[in-house]
C-alpha cells in the first residue's frame, strides 16, 4: 500500500465550499479508481487555508499511471482545481512502521 | 482527535538505523505520554531520506503542554535528535473528512 501526500492551500474563506469539493471529488473520480483504498482530508490548526489529503493506493502505479492518465484526474480537479492558490505539492510514501 | 505530522530529513545511507530509534523513541517517551493514540512512520519514494511521522494525540495540549513540557520531550529528541539533518517541521491538523 502506498500513501500519496498532497499539500494544498486554499483562500481560508473558502474552506466550508472547498471541503464540500473534496468530498464530492473522491466521490465521482477517486473512490472508483483502480486500486483506491482509502482517503483523509485533515485541515491545518496553525495555518488556516492549509490542507493535508492522504489517499491510499494499492501500488504506485495505480495513482501515478492508472489514475493520472485516466479521464478521472482532470474530473476530479474539475471539483479542486478552483481552489488552489497554488500548483499542490504530491508525494508518495512507504509505512515504516506503526503501532 | 489531533494529528501531529513531523516532516523529516535524513542522511538516507541511515536510514535503517533512524527507523529503529524512531521505534524505540516512540516506546520509550512518546506512547506513555498523557493523550497519545498511536504513531505511523512514513518513508519518501521520490525524496530517500524524508520521512513523514505522524502522531494521534487527544487534544492539542496533550502534545504541546503535556508532552512538549514533560522530560519525555528531550528523552524523545535523544533517540532521533542525532538524525536529523535539520530541524524537523511540526504542525497540527484535525480531520475533516475520511471513507
Amino acid at each position: 500500500m502506498i500513501l500519496e501526500i498532497v499539500d494544498i492551500s486554499i483562500d481560508p474563506a473558502k474552506k466550508a465550499d472547498f471541503e464540500k469539493a473534496v468530498a464530492a471529488g473522491i466521490a465521482d473520480a477517486i473512490a472508483p479508481a483502480k486500486g483506491f483504498h482509502a482517503y483523509k482530508l485533515n485541515a491545518g490548526i496553525e495555518k488556516p487555508g492549509r490542507y493535508i489529503l492522504m489517499i491510499y493506493w494499492e501500488t504506485l502505479e495505480n495513482h501515478t499511471v492508472d489514475f493520472r492518465e485516466s479521464e478521472a484526474f482532470p474530473r476530479w480537479r474539475s471539483h479542486v482545481g478552483p481552489f488552489f492558490l497554488q500548483p499542490p505539492v504530491v508525494e508518495h510514501f512507504e509505512l515504516v512502521s506503526q503501532n
